[in-house]
């Protein structure tokens, strides 16, 4: 059975020697890498002092090529066990000493400057303007300054010098991302910022860069997972959702979650399992310590960190500011403690644990003759013939007429017949001629008398009486989407005027999902076909957005038909063809990937199975959801209506779906007043052109 | 000269003979082409009865062919000559007595549901619910209605018989468009529903179907230009948007607009103009009758018929209801006349005639040698070489050095000179080996030993002496980006210290754009890269969502340049480069396509010229806007901030533009508290990926 494993480093907020010397350290303390600053102070140095020099001094300071002396990171030795951290005093939003070093630095040498408070906020009314981004140009606004006073407010000169800033920022970011790339380390992360900073775009497109351009295996943005008591609870989120659009949904860009002390409500954790985590970040900080004096996480965090590694095995455990100890030891023993420690699993989790988020293709069942194998899992349900059984055992004072695979279905009649004391004609039949021959044998050796096995299709075939129990097994995860509704409508002449269906309706639901994963897997799958397909999938790094909810119905035997229609499908369809919209609430802001499918069903009376979450049957792991994707993930407001619309629709060889999801919500202006916004997403999988189920 | 056409055809409302002798009597009038119903009352009558039959009967009526008895289109001839009108009895929103008696049969059918007070609104609170949609399955209903009759409610019961109803009117409509498609008429006009109605998303799917299956040429979707006294007053236009989404943009929707008595304000007209208008619908009810007793349309109907009348050459009269008279020849007479007016064009008008909304690729003067009749097209203009002659007579008190094409430049300098009676000595200097062919001869024969012409790249030529006056003639539509500052910077070293650049400062300037010909016209050159490709492009087919500001300047000579610079591009060209950032305010909800981008610039002192559209240069043409396409539109609602970002980047070999759209809006929810969105585009042309100038 799987385990969490956990692969966990040391993020030093300073480092005092050696990075060699330091990760020998680390080995001998158990920890398996180390993240460590790609550049020194005194880097950082000849950075500030660079911002005093005029244009050709700077620019030349700022493109020099690194010397050694100014690097932690200096060879490719051992780079695989070492994470980069691009510098954190290049980001204008951290209250940095350096940053105010730096600010403070421009402001001296120039006194008009230095008299404003602060830098303005760039992007602010009464202020749209261009800097040279990328040469630091401080003597263009010097000279722009002494030309233009006149023309200049302070604001302006305050937005034009937090632009200079940026531009020294970003060079600088952009001088440790080549390194970083030249040496080979196999990962580097880089700060969040807020997107209302000022050097947000700027920040974001070098991302971009990054992640085209250049040679990283893993790029990872630092993300707090934040509990802000003011403000935006989304703001952390809202902020990463702005750098993945400019990024055009990058499956490269990844997170380094940083988990603090105070964890914020559930919803705003769960968001975060809709994307792509691939560190954990725990800083000292968030330990507290036990009776015995060692580190130790609250039980939500234990919760929180043991469902975060069923995402990922990377943990860096991050000194607080200033500590220059090594001391995380017991840290780490207690990380690897937690991975190890057992839950009791279900034999649906068993099962479970190798499917997650693993995309299948729903079957052909009708147009495809399955494989003993898929037949094989299938059985392992332990729940499912159960309820079958109890299902013969309530409706067995009649004969039945058994639709089959390899046979279980005629195994639980039997025994439920038994234990009835009823005695009963079993006719077995199947259109597989392969698991026609493996039934065949089973009647010869247990069966005997009690069944009659023939070869056909259910939809074609003549009986030599009627029945009054027609067993069948051809639900999927949608319900009817293995065509259980076309098959039993051609069976429905096998059966007596006043004859049972097993199962007599089930009902198809719907929800909205969040799941980054899900959508890099599907685009992965190369071809704008597959977002056209829908795939059956266990769910796990999803974001549930809804309750399911109902869809439509199918009853079996169904009344509007006429008597003995022989392969009703295949002449008139339209009974079984569906539209249904369903309108959901938004509950927070959110990117909606697609749409999650469930279904319930009836076997007979009271007795029911249910794939819905709040609703599942316990232990039943014969269906996983079905996932309706969408071409692009579109970006809801929170409290906006999502509203489905889901199509059934039937040719003459063939069913298909069709889907659209649209918004509702209104936009506020300045003015107080709204504006009624109302979205859609295309069509998908118009007239079955990239999926189908054939008849 | 380019004169407006009108192809004038008649939309009688209903008919009472023969298409073919309708089409003869029109003819007879004057009129072009018919636009006429596809099936007549008869065909009504059988979907009426239909509906009050049961499951397979109602299913066969609907589903036979239609009879020639119930078309009025019945043959291909003329069906060059024939427009389709889909029947509009089949809309629910209509308040149409066919509808009104559907609605009351089905009532009839069922007195638990006639008990109903109309039809409730689907999608409305309490109900989602699932119909078979192209079956019109009332037994469906009336079988749940019986068996569950507990478990629904009134409102549950009217939705659902709306949603029958629903079905019918998709078959009717389905049904429609196939035998138009089958029998080859040229067009086909369909009726535009509210997105709030029962009806809209399956009509929406269904036109989708027409688009990607059926054999039409033209669908056009009728769309009213409604000045609505309550309201939203963009309602229709939202949902002529909502259908746009649906069907991914496609480039096969059109639009009929029809041009009602009472116009909206101004921008609500405009925003029409970006989207693609085929067809003017005119009700007679829009024509009034002057003292003559001739219909004529008010002057306002006129100048926007004449604007419209620009982008596509069929109008439709259309007759009024009940209205079986084909006395529309004097309002046919009106339109070609109102369409043979002429206006005064100026020069400029007519130059720019050909090139409206044609897009072309930028020149890449400085990597490449233009030919000689991309010179011959911009020395048409009279007015920019003006501005040069004004300007060198206001500095004429030094010598020349001019760089040049095929010699305008010169000839401007030396009248220049004549008039100020200065003596002034000119070097031309030309790059591109062709034309200095061209500009020895002149030499020779004309200019005499008042210029010397000579072979060579300003970045790297050695000049005999340093020049008083640098004249050059490098700018583009954005005004920097045929690379005017690298040259210039590399020919600083020519000029004296004091000496004069003409130009000596230029500008950008961008504003949101939108204009669905721009982005098919994009799409239509397939590729994704054209997307990431600026262009240079006449607007015509657009609406521009604000005035442009600006968002960088160039100044010449570059004081911060070192002294003797040689081609300072090549080493470092870091000062050139730029980001900016602008943001504007969404006067109303529109969908953005792009940037229009522009520029002005000071030759010398007060002598300006600019192609901003509120400063251009009376009468000038030599350069036409440019244009940042978006890979995929966004909606912007209105009241919201548009973040425009745009870099200037540089490389050793290449220069490039980058761009990205960001929007901030506040959207509110049902407890009427907000939350604040923040999108944004992909970055564009990442790196020069797509498109870059070459050094």
């Amino acid at each position: 059975m799987p385990e969490l494993t956990v692969t966990v480093g040391v993020s030093p907020y300073q480092l005092d020697r050696e990075i060699l010397i330091k990760l020998d350290q680390c080995d001998e303390s158990g920890h398996d890498f180390v993240v460590a600053p790609i550049s020194n102070p005194l880097f950082r140095q000849k950075m500030a002092d660079a911002l005093t020099k005029g244009f050709e001094d700077r620019n030349q300071l700022i493109q020099a090529p690194f010397s050694p002396q100014e690097l932690y990171l200096r060879t490719s030795d051992s780079s695989d066990r070492l994470v980069g951290l691009t510098a954190e005093w290049a980001n204008l939003d951290a209250k940095d000493p350096a940053e105010r070093y730096m600010a403070e630095k421009v402001g001296e040498y120039h006194p008009y400057l230095s008299a404003q408070k602060g830098y303005g906020k760039y992007g602010e009314r009464g202020f749209t303007g261009a800097v040279n981004v990328q040469s630091n140009s401080f003597v263009d606004v010097h000279s722009k300054v002494n030309e233009n006073a006149h023309r200049l407010t302070v604001e302006t000169c305050a937005a034009l010098l937090a632009l200079v800033m940026v531009g020294g920022c970003l060079q600088v970011f952009e001088k440790e991302l080549l390194w970083a790339s030249y040496i080979g380390i196999s990962a580097i992360i880089v700060p969040s910022l807020n997107t209302h900073s000022t050097q947000f775009i700027n920040y974001a497109r070098m991302i971009c860069r990054a992640l085209n351009d250049y040679a990283f295996h893993q790029l990872w943005v630092r993300v707090p997972l934040d509990d802000l008591t003011s403000g935006d609870k989304q703001q952390a989120w809202k902020n990463w959702m702005l750098l993945k659009q400019m990024c055009d949904y990058s499956s490269k860009l990844q997170i380094a979650l940083v988990i603090k002390s105070k964890l914020p409500d559930q919803e705003y954790i769960s968001q975060w399992f809709a994307e792509p985590i691939k560190c954990i970040v725990l800083p000292t900080t968030t330990f507290t310590t036990n009776p015995k004096g060692y580190p130790v996480l609250s039980k939500p965090h234990q919760n929180l960190v043991r469902r975060l590694l069923q995402f990922t095995s990377y943990v860096v455990i991050e000194e607080a500011e200033g500590e220059l100890t090594c001391d995380t030891g017991n840290h780490q023993k207690f990380l690897r403690y937690l991975a190890q420690m057992q839950d009791d699993m279900s034999s649906l989790e068993k099962f479970a644990a190798g499917y997650k988020d693993y995309l299948q293709s729903p079957l052909q069942p009708l147009m495809d003759h399955l494989e003993s194998a898929t037949y094989a899992t299938f059985e392992q349900d332990p729940i499912k013939y159960q309820l079958y059984e109890k299902r013969f055992w309530t409706v067995f004072q009649r004969t039945t007429n058994s639709h089959t695979g390899r046979g279980p279905l005629v195994d639980r009649s039997l025994n439920a017949a038994k234990l009835a004391c009823r005695k009963v004609k079993v006719y077995a039949l199947e259109k597989n001629p392969n698991a026609y021959v493996t039934l065949q044998r089973k009647m010869e050796s247990v069966w005997k008398d009690d069944v009659t096995v023939f070869f056909g299709d259910m939809r074609f075939w003549q009986p030599p009486e009627k029945a009054d129990i027609l067993v069948s097994e051809l639900l999927g995860s949608f319900g009817d989407n293995e065509l259980s509704p076309e098959c039993l409508d051609g069976a429905q002449r096998l059966l007596k005027d006043d004859g049972i269906s097993i199962p007599s309706s089930y009902s198809s639901y719907l929800a909205p999902l969040s799941s980054t994963k899900l959508y890099n897997q599907v685009t992965a799958l190369n071809g704008p076909a597959h977002f056209e397909t829908p795939f059956v999938v266990l769910f796990d790094a999803v974001d549930s957005l809804a309750t399911p909810q109902k869809v439509w119905d199918f009853v079996h035997p169904n009344p509007q038909l006429p008597t003995d229609a022989h392969s009703v499908a295949r002449v008139d369809n339209h009974h079984n063809t569906r539209y249904a919209t369903n309108r959901f609430t938004c509950p927070k802001t959110a990117l909606v990937h697609g749409l999650a499918g469930y279904f319930d069903a009836v076997l007979y009376k009271s007795i029911t199975l249910s794939i819905c979450p709040e609703t599942h049957t316990p232990g039943m792991f014969s269906w996983f959801p079905i996932y309706f994707p969408l071409k692009k993930p579109i970006l809801v407001p929170s409290g906006a209506i999502i509203e489905t619309h889901l199509w059934r629709l039937s040719s003459f060889s063939k069913v298909w779906y069709e889907w659209s999801i649209s918004t509702e919500f209104a936009s506020a202006n300045e003015h107080g007043s709204h504006t009624d916004m109302k979205t859609s997403t295309p069509v998908h999988n118009l007239n079955g052109s990239s999926y189908w189920i054939g008849l």
